[in-house]
């Protein structure tokens, strides 16, 4: 197996245990083909682990194992029956969930999701592209999918000279598949939809919403009416506000499939209908607020910032006194202390008291890795307005 | 009312939110009775609200209200019937929990805890001891308590000038008192146990710790049993660790009460537990790990967080693969991005992969206020070692 080693600085980046190693702290002048697994020694020649490489990335190296043992079939099944095991004790109210989750599980830049037998992997890594074939063979027998799916549209992948595609490469994949999450049933559109169809990793979320919603609810960038579905046979009336006409579309259909009739959708900009809302004092006994990742890159944090605070402040000014307030940022940009200071910020214009009542994250199939703080992007509060 | 003046800088700090104003942001020369509610202005005599004074502590001002309104008996009676409302919202599973958790509640250094009709009231401000009876008279006819006990022997009070003292005020308070939570029951010493009797703030920790019981499980400074408990009806067999002798006695009988006998309580420091295991090889499927608070100030800190971290990796190191790994910290002064720090070193050193499953916090009827970040001390994280 080929060798790369690292520079001192490399060596020491490597004992903070964070997977990823970057290419100026290789030894200049070593290379390996991208997607192929290499030894990782120090200068001194002394081995620190197992890596995926890439010729491309500015993520030379993603760590495998720190134990010197052959990376063979063995090795991927372990991690497989690792991850499909787990899913099996943490899932227990949906057929749509997240079988792999990359690193967190031991395939960097693979990830498996599962929308009731119909597969999707989004590959993000040249290694993983190798390794897929291998992995389909592992799967098939213990998951006997429908029909597996690539989303391999995700811009991520031209970071390591990746083409953009989607393909079915197994089985019939329908137009839409209905999936059930609690007691809602969802259509889905594996081809189209957001990430791979819906955003799993606000499940728990969705479902714990269920148990604040009373009375009047508004649901602010409801996309395919997630939030909003689930809420709406605990609450008297739902107002659900998404921009994008083809989301509400969705929306309707799921409200339609679910016999929903108290949720009133509204085509509009959040921000705007926050402002008009507020004009004309109308209150909520419960305010989701979902936003999409403002903060992309770091670029744009002190406008995606400022964005987060005033849609913050606006939803609180619309809180009934003891009102609920269901804040989420999925921006990795936004740190969980900076959130909060936001929210604070937030509060003092509105002239509220804010009590912060749950902090939660994504679902518990999507493990993030204590080792790699970038898996941690899905913030999500429970607050109360006094 | 007698009027308190702010300075420039006190002015800004009050922008801010927080709602503790302290004596080196008052105009010299001013001063009030403890206990008092005065008028805050600016030095400009703009208005910016109503606080509790104290002529003792640091904190000379802890806001009641930016509104220009009458705090009497109405305010009062709006505040406790806002607390009592939320919590018979979320409290559904025990009949012991926390009703009126100071700011968060708008009842600046008064704590008010419930066991199954039994109060126990913390008064760590003259503001509150002066409202007392005032609040008795209000919760006399809403929760018709059996007995009404002070436990004000905690040191804080020192800080404001105030005794010591446990006294049971109404009605008879016995021995000791049985509680219900979830499937379990506890016995209860208001008189003598740490906090109030029970640490409630752990309630929901507790049940959740249930669902990921299985096989063998290790419970850490397991106090009077709460989480070994909870998951010994899960679990094929738990050992129980506490040094305290006394603590020990009441973790047994509670086992008696509950019937559960595959759980063996060891009297043992824990660092020196884990340290033993280790050398014999002991695996666990699940660890909890719920320590006393070490970083009690500041300088405790740099011994504080190597003693987390040395415990979280010994425990980490006792894992089977797979195992599922819960650990807390209730100290104020380890802030959440530390207390991850520390565990990323600790996996590091135990040379294991640690996925973060959960986030958690203290139980939804002890929430902290935005505005207050002292209010945030309870960190739980859920895991699992790969």
């Amino acid at each position: 197996m080929q060798k790369i080693r690292l520079t001192a600085k490399g060596r020491r980046w490597r004992r903070t245990g964070h997977p990823w190693i970057y290419r100026n702290d290789l030894l200049p002048g070593q290379t390996a083909v991208s997607g192929e697994v290499v030894a990782v020694y120090d200068a001194q020649e002394r081995f620190l682990g197992q890596a995926l490489y890439s010729a491309v990335s500015r993520i030379a190296l993603r760590l495998l194992t720190v134990d010197d043992i052959p990376i063979n079939a063995d090795f991927w099944e372990a991690r497989l029956h690792q991850a499909l095991a787990y899913r099996r004790r943490v899932v227990t109210n949906s057929n749509a969930c997240r079988l792999i989750y990359a690193e967190a599980d031991g395939f960097p830049g693979l990830i498996l999701d599962n929308y009731d037998g119909h597969l999707v992997f989004q590959i993000h890594h040249p290694g993983m592209a190798r390794l897929l074939p291998q992995l389909i063979d592992l799967l098939q027998p213990l998951l006997r999918p429908q029909s597996i799916t690539l989303r391999n549209d995700s811009e991520v992948r031209r970071l390591e000279g990746l083409p953009l595609e989607i393909e079915v490469i197994r089985g019939e994949l329908p137009e839409r598949l209905l999936v059930q999450e609690g007691t809602v049933q969802f259509w889905v559109d594996v081809r189209g939809g957001q990430k791979t169809g819906l955003f799993l990793d606000q499940r728990e979320n969705r479902l714990a919403a269920a148990a604040w919603a009373q009375g009047e609810v508004l649901d602010c960038f409801s996309y395919q009416g997630g939030f909003a579905l689930h809420v709406a046979s605990h609450a008297q009336h739902v107002v659900a506000v998404e921009s994008s006409a083809l989301s509400l579309g969705l929306a309707q259909d799921n409200a339609r499939l679910n016999r929903m009739h108290n949720v009133d959708w509204i085509q509009a900009n959040c921000f705007d209908f926050l402002k008009k809302a507020h004009a004309s004092s109308k209150f909520y006994d419960l305010i989701i607020l979902d936003p999409p990742a403002f903060a992309k890159s770091r670029a744009d944090q002190p406008a995606a910032f400022r964005g987060y605070q005033d849609l913050n402040r606006r939803a609180l000014q619309l809180l009934k006194p003891g009102g609920i307030f269901i804040t989420c940022s999925c921006s990795y940009n936004l740190s969980q202390e900076t959130f909060l200071g936001l929210l604070r910020q937030a509060a003092q214009d509105a002239r509220r008291q804010v009590q912060v009542i749950e902090c939660r994250g994504a679902a518990k199939d999507h493990p993030t890795l204590l080792a790699l703080p970038e898996s941690t992007y899905l913030k999500c509060f429970v607050c109360r307005a006094l």
